[in-house]
């Protein structure tokens, strides 16, 4: 059974509540759980080790980061090998671009998604969210009405091709560019993550928002017009017949029929 | 029959292809239009000469300011009667908060209503716009993620209560506080105008889009959640079924049918 998918919309809580992180290590199996840090897109040289304490003061029998940097780096026995073992594996913020860059290709993605299918939890904050899903949004600019110019996709680790994430999405204005992506890739749903704001992909594509802000949900399935084809430049592009949900903590979106309950997890309880 | 409802907003190009305030003159009777202006949202003194300069460029046969400042000035014969004379009126950008308190109850807005009804035409920029419909958006935050804190709803002229219109909308961010709104009054349709952008509402309350940016068009009207008593506070809201349309200049959206076309205005012709 595959593991869950939790992308996080960046500045998750790490002091008081720490909500997200706490869930996540318990669906990894919490006081035996064995997590693994990627802080590839960071660049930054703590920030790997700020996490390992984060999920030790959680409790987890191990945290350690896997300070991947270069092409030999992804391909050290050692290293490759705490990750095949990790229950979870957690991708830190940063840039997309480093992400690609670093990972892409690598033995490193290929066991990723060895592991995620049977079982291994993945989840990444900020750069690391955008970066779990086939089409990830690289770059783009701000403001909610879709303009082509609006975004860059690149391919991402590629653990689902059900959603396209956006995240920091209420901080920094991203509908327009959340539609935008999705006009390329219309079969995928737009998951657009507030900061502090978590959807834990279940193995069966059922999504549950964890967290303090809201989960915007950009249906094109019933779609009855989309620029297929967005022509270059700065026009602002149409749509007709998109479905919209804004979803808050404990409210749930199922991939498969396309379903968006307010209390969906609470009914699972 | 009921003259046009004409939202635009903000930013209308005033130098180069007025396409918007030229579309207005027009539906008004072009070079026989008497056009009066309403600047009692600006506060500043050269405002209504501005745009009376602008329609007599475009050319018209009148356009004339008609300055109210307070009470006395609403009570004014000879203004009330140009008021009333007029094949079109245009209300300025400026504060919603000035419009209410100016115009509110007063007989230019009672004189508005019942003209507009018989066919004068009525458009209004930025917070102008956002005074035509009977629910105002009077002020409120920016972000996507719908909070109730966000928005804060007046009575507005009440020419139409099947829309509440946001303005500014791609430039200030504003889909959570018209999001917002629709959870106060969700039988009214969400309209939000980017600048220089125009929605021309047609006596049989179909909806063409005129400008150079896009209408975003929330229909709750098939939501299968919405918080109808939201709570106070700042906690996210959520929806659930909304219906979002991104139209752009030619795109038609009928008030009546519920129905969006990419091209209905050409298709109309």
């Amino acid at each position: 059974m595959r593991g869950y998918i939790v992308p996080v919309g960046g500045g998750e809580e790490k002091i008081r509540d720490r909500v997200i992180l706490s869930r996540f290590v318990k669906i990894c199996g919490g006081k035996r759980a064995r997590i693994a840090v990627i802080p590839a897109a960071s660049g930054k040289p703590n920030t790997g080790r700020r996490y390992e304490k984060l999920f030790e003061e959680i409790g987890v029998r191990e945290a350690t980061t896997l300070p991947f940097e270069s092409g030999q780096d992804c391909d050290r026995e050692d290293w490759l090998e705490r990750l095949q073992r990790a229950d979870g594996v957690f991708l830190t913020g940063g840039s997309q671009i480093r992400l690609s860059r670093i990972l892409g290709g690598s033995p490193v993605s290929r066991i990723l998604k060895e592991r995620n299918a049977e079982g291994q939890h993945v989840a990444g904050t900020s750069a690391g969210a955008a970066f779990l899903s086939e089409q990830m949004i690289a770059f783009g600019e701000e403001g909610p009405t879709p303009r082509p110019s609006m975004v860059t996709l690149e391919p991402g680790l590629g653990l689902t091709r059900r959603v396209i994430i956006d995240q920091h999405f209420r901080q920094r204005d991203r509908l327009g560019r959340l539609l935008a992506a999705i006009s390329y890739h219309p079969q995928a749903i737009g998951i657009g993550l507030d900061e502090n704001t978590a959807a834990f992909i279940d193995p069966d594509d059922l999504i549950e928002v964890v967290g303090s802000g809201a989960m915007t949900v950009i249906d094109p399935t019933r779609i009855e017009y989309s620029p297929t084809d967005p022509a270059e430049g700065d026009d602002p592009l149409s749509f007709i017949g998109i479905r919209l949900h804004v979803l808050v903590d404990g409210g749930t979106f199922n991939l498969n029929t396309l379903e968006a309950s307010r209390d969906g997890a609470r009914r699972r309880e």
